[in-house]
């Protein structure tokens, strides 16, 4: 039997409050809270709990799951450190809500919590071994194998975007060289457009990508480059190709070692066109061993796949 | 309960047999049968029943676990192709073993069979997150997860081998450039130095390596190229480093993706010294995330992991 679900999702510019009253797919109201950049972690639990309080009303929930955007130790429900806000670190967030809405709760990190949303209710159902990739600042990464979330020895599997696919590629925050989140990451791709621009060396590629930025370097982002090269910008379509091949390879390496049938991919940069998609199919596709098969779909869920993925996360009622 | 177990290695070079009349772990005789170059799969087969019928005498095993040199089909039990012997195409060896021994019988690849080997009996044991890798001929390798062989989708996982670490690497055999196996294993290492050698750009480097030789490049093997490393040959002690850094970038990547609490190395190559042990080590380290931990450690049953796997692979009584 499962019971009324209070899913949250902390996210990095705003959170979601999903009271799933009507069972776990049926349609029910959403309720974002804004995640200012300022915020802390005190000022963002007020917000949250205080909302799903007036979301609640009288009633209790039957059980509560959490995304959290940033690394959780989920075998006790305590948060490490928030990528986006301050004052988050070791909070025992899972015994917070359990205290304060007297129901048992789960807390995973937001590439899992994704995971197991698209395995649940998105474009992973049916296919009980998968990988969520989520290209967007960021590439992380979420593994359901054998139906359930994979969380690795130390709960840090999933680390796709910090693969390395060629070292004698760029530096990456992490300090490796060539990884695929420096790679392939919208900031990132963005930035090696800029550079191209930058340094002129064929002034007709990229004119398109220059005139829809205003001529402002500082403008263009991984929108625009995908729409020029949507367009036909030369030096957009490299970019972009390349990006996604790094991507591609870091998929192909996964299927190789670990042989999901499915790869659904979330996040902004996956709007970048059908020349991105295709790109990214062909490199895991020559990547990866002839028998070794597997599907690169996009994520079905969009932003709220974490927040599905917690209505899925939250303990079923063992009584 | 679990009663006396036949377990059987179909190799490379030859065949071994054991007959755990001792239960799954204690001393028990191993029968070993040449795998001639020119051999069959009926001719194997013919050798291998006979002398498991010899063990035996007039008894049955309690149940048969079988550790195979080629791709299987686990869930029917069907080998796919052998890696040495012509004629094992489709063969139902685990009915045919059911069928000659009366006893329930299963048969996996000798990567996994060997992971679950090193897991139960050998340098894995406590570790139920593991991948066991072998570094030889080729680049193989077998996960356990929670405990379990885990096979993938199609039982394609654990191909480390063929995951890409140098774009503009080498041509590997499967097509792509800079695979593992490219660059980490026995005949490749071994063919750089050669390369190297007859290069012969620099000729002190390499001199104690031509000498132990013979001065007869085509007997430079991987074991050479260790020998004349620790003796301080600068070539081989360059090939090797650059093998080993190889094999730790995949690893690296394996644990940033898997995150295992351990890597068990078995193989003739994982035989070449400290040096080749430090580098897969610093490469894997410096790969991973700091927040991913794991060891490196040498396998412990030797070229017998694929057959104390098989006694483990061997089905428990469920009556």
């Amino acid at each position: 039997m499962s019971g009324p679900i209070l899913a949250l999702d902390f996210g990095g510019t705003k959170h979601s409050i999903l009271y799933a009253t009507d069972g776990r797919t049926g349609a029910n109201v959403i309720k974002r809270v804004p995640a200012p950049p300022n915020a802390t972690a005190a000022a963002d639990c007020e917000a949250v709990f205080g909302m799903a309080h007036k979301m609640l009303g009288l009633s209790n929930p039957a059980a509560i799951g959490v995304s959290f955007g940033g690394p959780v130790d989920y075998n006790t429900g305590t948060v490490r450190l928030s990528h986006h806000v301050p004052g988050w670190e070791n909070m025992p967030l899972q015994a917070m809500l359990e205290d304060e809405f007297h129901a048992p709760a789960r807390v995973d990190n937001d590439a899992n919590v994704a995971a197991l949303g698209e395995y649940r209710f998105g474009a992973g159902q049916g296919c009980a071994n998968l990988m969520y990739i989520t290209i967007s600042t960021g590439v992380g990464g979420g593994w359901i194998l054998n139906g359930d979330i994979w969380r690795g020895q130390d709960g840090m599997a999933g680390e796709i975007g910090h693969t390395v696919v060629d070292p004698a590629g760029p530096v990456c925050l992490c300090g490796k060289r060539g990884c695929v989140e420096r790679l392939a990451s919208g900031p990132y791709l963005a930035g090696h457009a800029r550079a191209l621009l930058d340094a002129n060396a064929d002034p007709a590629a990229g004119a398109l990508l220059r005139e829809l930025a205003g001529g402002d370097l500082a403008a263009v982002d991984a929108r625009l480059v995908a729409q020029a090269a949507a367009e036909g910008d030369a030096l957009a379509q490299g970019v972009l190709a390349e990006s996604a091949h790094a991507l591609g390879v870091g998929i192909g390496n996964a299927a190789n070692l670990v042989n999901p049938g499915r790869f659904v991919l979330g996040g902004g940069v996956t709007k970048s066109g059908e020349a991105w998609w295709h790109a990214v199919r062909a490199a895991a596709r020559a990547t990866a061993l002839p028998e070794v098969l597997f599907d690169i779909v996009p994520a079905g869920l969009g932003d709220d796949a974490p927040l599905w993925g917690a209505v899925a996360l939250a303990p079923a009622k063992t009584s």
